[in-house]
């Protein structure tokens, strides 16, 4: 199996199709084994404290897995997700960017599950774990 | 037991602790049987088609049941969600404000859980599910 | 809609398709709105101090809903639990039996989903509350 | 860090406290890095068709954490799960043992996070994976 699209195609395809959210994320790598996604923390992410708030981090997951899958299946634009569960665990640090290292765990023909670890840059211990289900459309549209 | 806060008190504590996300939400009712939240829908809820983002319908979910669970406790400020399982079960409604049904179903000594269903105003069939922990902090502050 | 099993039919499906847990149930009510499902605790589903064990509570929920299913599609043996979320909140009552209130949120034509909340006979607070999703295969078998 | 339990510590553990499932369970290995437990699979742990359950999956699941939670604090019989999120994704294979990889991501005072990959022995996709809470009581017991 090899990867059906690179970390540009990715990025162009998060701007052309979710232009309200792509500048709050970098694709770092990606490889059959995953994906490694970034969030440059800004204001609108913070709660008091300087924290980042939980529906970021909860974007944050959602998006590198669901790139995960396009990097595998090609722009499937209308893939959902079905299911998330996710354990907070630690504050993210203030002032660096939230990492996040995703992968597929099953790719099937209509359901897709992975789970992603984020982590605050710099820190080894996670700050929050989400395993994601998505439906995957029956019909797949062609080559971005 | 008897209500700690009463909807007045519940937006006035998201204003005063969480001011950047206070205008997403409104206490539409509070009782001791649970807390409807409504969020009046905006541009910035949105993905490309006019439904509702994911971490919107997340963050309704997460806001509606701590705020639930102040209603009973009286301000915590630094009560902490440990926990989310979220189903998404059908696409919100265009156009119309997402509602939150939150139910308490424990209040522990250091541990709270609890469940909310989403609903697109008008439509009876939910759009999602979520049930969420939260960790109670030892001491509680006092009266707000 | 009507339903398609009732719990007479419900509990020969369970005896004929697994036989090996069947005597672990009754069905004590069947709606559309959902369904009850009583385990008479034995011996077998039990931990240490006389409490019974989270696989016992797990496949009560598992089951509930299963068979909640059941009632409205007719007998699809081939549909498997794909996801299951639980909050285990209290320690079940001694010497009493567990009862499953069960209630679909969706029926997908690929997808079921719905949750569970579980109690001690007679004990109004929940011991435990679960979430789960099945994947509902595409051949739905004639009439049982 | 070190370990408080090795892997006899830990059968022993089981044997004395849950006699009832100790003969379900093999310590294959255990590290700070995380428990790898066996199930080597009987009768009483299947389904139609010679697949393991549900209910025997998650019990899996829930030991082998439980024990790297313990093999790390010292034996302390009275914590408890609150909360389980389990992906059923692939049919076990029929005939070989189910393995669980677990790993803590959190251990705090009053709660600890894992999760688990479970697999059918010598085939690399996972059948399953969960993640777990515990909630650890405040008094830990001496050593066993």
């Amino acid at each position: 199996m090899t990867l059906k699209m690179d970390a540009n195609a990715l990025m162009a395809f998060l701007r052309a199709e979710f232009g309200q959210v792509a500048q709050d994320f970098v694709v770092d790598r990606v490889a059959l084994e995953g994906l490694c996604l970034r969030m440059p923390v800004a204001e609108r992410h913070l709660r008091p404290g300087g924290t980042v708030s939980g529906p970021s981090m909860f974007a944050l997951a959602d998006v590198a897995l669901y790139l995960a899958i396009l990097s595998r299946l090609g722009p499937v634009a209308l893939a959902v997700t079905t299911n998330c569960a996710i354990d907070f665990m630690r504050k993210p640090a203030a002032g660096v960017d939230l990492l996040a290292e995703a992968r597929i765990l099953k790719l099937g023909r209509s359901l897709a599950v992975g789970d992603v670890m984020l982590f605050s840059q710099g820190i080894p211990d996670p700050v929050a774990r989400a395993s994601l289900t998505y439906a995957i459309p029956p019909v797949r549209p062609a080559t971005y």
